[in-house]
């Protein structure tokens, strides 16, 4: 990025604990879209070690009232960012399993300075840092009810069972940079596919149509649109050798665009 | 960067020194604007620890006679790159808190082969991670005066004092990623603001033009723009919820364009 | 990158090793572009500490036949990605140094799902982890002959011998994000050059032509062409101060494209 914030969020971070070790998920969420990036934590927590801090900063109401807090869950690791939805998939996958949240409140863990658009680098990361170094969260402020918190609505598609088939209608979570168009249409959701419903399973995502359902790149000929579940499970229309992208109105080649899958009739 | 350069560069420093910490601040100034790179590396180095090294390479001289040069400022930290105003705000700022400089000169601190085009590889690197090693940048080559470094002109904006108001000529310092247009006029330069002074300020930049100064981007209205400081305390034109650089003639959505500020009156 | 592909590879690695050092080379190789990642590995690899393991994963036909191997290059390093011709310059540049070869088939050293579309997370990943836990390549799986390897065809420019002077016949390697056009042409190829021969020098790219090799960027006028080797060693049309790229074809920037030189007579 040519605007430095990533820098100074770690110079942050190595200001308090010079041995954490930082990792970066992605600083190109669409500006703004916070949908987008509590679909992409949701997708990858899972995947970083034990304890692991994820902090994650999509603020646009950044200043305003909206809190600040930190989730801890319990065998896996700390969430640290706005309440403003970012963490609702979190929330709704964990509920179950002793989550629990504070408010980032208390000024001995926050920066000297607090800019009123910048809590990334003045908030969050001294929060992120100091649990690093193995402070309790419980200093942060009050916790939090996790029923108070902000939950995004219509997380997951919406199913309609026909006579014959159902009828996936689900969105686009993100283009990758392969130009392949995700959904949050998880292939386990359409449960076990016989061979005739595989091939006759039908994704429409604006003007690109796709029938039946691949497991590799590899499966298409070069240049064809094909549907296959990708690296998270998700369904995704993607081109053999090319980008489905750069098939696609511009409509749908951004994170909420309408994303439906029928499944084949037997 | 498809390029792979900050890659080689990163090579080296752990080649030299296996448990270097490095931090990324950014790969995406603008070719050649030593400018940009130098107010964003003003804006950054206070959020670095103790003794941070800042290496800093935009170097459309390399190769010819600009010095390459090694700052230390005692209690802060270490500045490393070459002698063409990229240090400016730097040495203005700390000229007075024990600031000294060395040319890299002394071929043992140096990689085996110097390519005449890339020294953030081949010199800046090596003398970085020497003094992540502990070096004494005595030993890289002779002292220099600081009065004979590069500096950039202009580095702050123009004050115009009228009558009843301030006219103040500053420009462009960066477009961030959101699209806010950020300038080197600082809030703090301004003075203290009664409230009408406040919502009487006035901020042009090319085709755009606010009036009224806000605290955060959530306080206008989704769409609208607005005239804030940003996290670093200078003024800039946001887009709640939007880009202001995506409603900018092209001219202006560059480090270096005007940008002009006019103080309400009373 | 707006996906978390990047983070996930590294959370995988630092699940298994959390002290392991992780250096990013490139995520912007052109989609599907093997022959541009093997060139970028083939110029990095020497820069980086012995016993680094080179993480390379530009996989088109991930999901399919094609193996997923390991190198070993003793003295030097690793290298662990898919046997699609991304090694082939090492292949050949190292054969004769003790170069190894292994599959990726033991399920104990890869992850417990493996995708079928993100074997960089799921098998390479933990392959690479391991290596850098100590782990010995042999216990990976069955060793695979050299000869055996993918490797691109036509990895050097042809040279065409006339009787006052020579063609070379290369290709563009990359654009850098300075807008360089960069060659697969090493200047040292071409022989040690009098004055007249370097001044004769002619390079041909598309729409651009450029006379004359120079040494620096600032050896040119601001806004003229010109070629010198880069920092790689290779033949490369730039613009000082500004961008070879902008002024060039679309066809011609992108790896791949014809970049011939002729060398001058005399």
């Amino acid at each position: 990025m040519a605007d430095g914030y990533v820098g100074m969020v770690k110079g942050v971070i190595y200001s308090l604990n010079p041995s954490a070790v930082i990792v970066d998920l992605s600083h190109h969420i669409q500006p703004q879209n916070i949908r987008q990036a509590a679909f992409l934590l949701f997708n990858s927590y899972s995947y970083f070690p034990v304890g692991a801090i994820h902090l994650a900063v999509v603020d646009p109401g950044v200043g305003t009232a909206r809190k600040a807090i930190c989730l801890h869950l319990p065998g896996k690791g700390y969430f640290v960012g706005p309440d403003n939805g970012l963490f609702s998939y979190i929330l709704e996958a964990e509920k179950e399993n002793g989550l629990q949240a504070w408010e980032l409140a208390e000024p001995a863990f926050q920066g000297l300075k607090i800019s009123p658009t910048f809590h990334g680098r003045d908030i969050f990361a001294p929060a992120a840092a100091h649990l690093t170094l193995g402070e309790n969260p419980e200093n942060f402020g009050p916790a939090v009810l996790l029923e108070s918190l902000v939950r995004l609505k219509k997380l997951w598609p919406e199913v309609i069972l026909k006579s014959q088939h159902r009828v996936i209608r689900g969105s686009v979570t993100q283009i990758d940079r392969f130009g392949n168009i995700t959904s949050n249409i998880a292939l386990a959701s359409l449960g076990s596919l016989n061979k005739a419903q595989s091939s006759g399973l039908q994704a429409v995502c604006g003007n690109l149509k796709v029938k039946g359902l691949k497991q590799t790149y590899g499966q298409a000929k070069k240049g064809e649109l094909l549907l296959l579940a990708g690296s998270s499970g998700y369904l995704e229309i993607a081109c053999s050798g090319g980008s489905a992208a750069a098939r696609a109105m511009p409509e749908i080649i951004q994170p909420g665009a309408k994303f439906k899958v029928v499944t084949g009739e037997g």
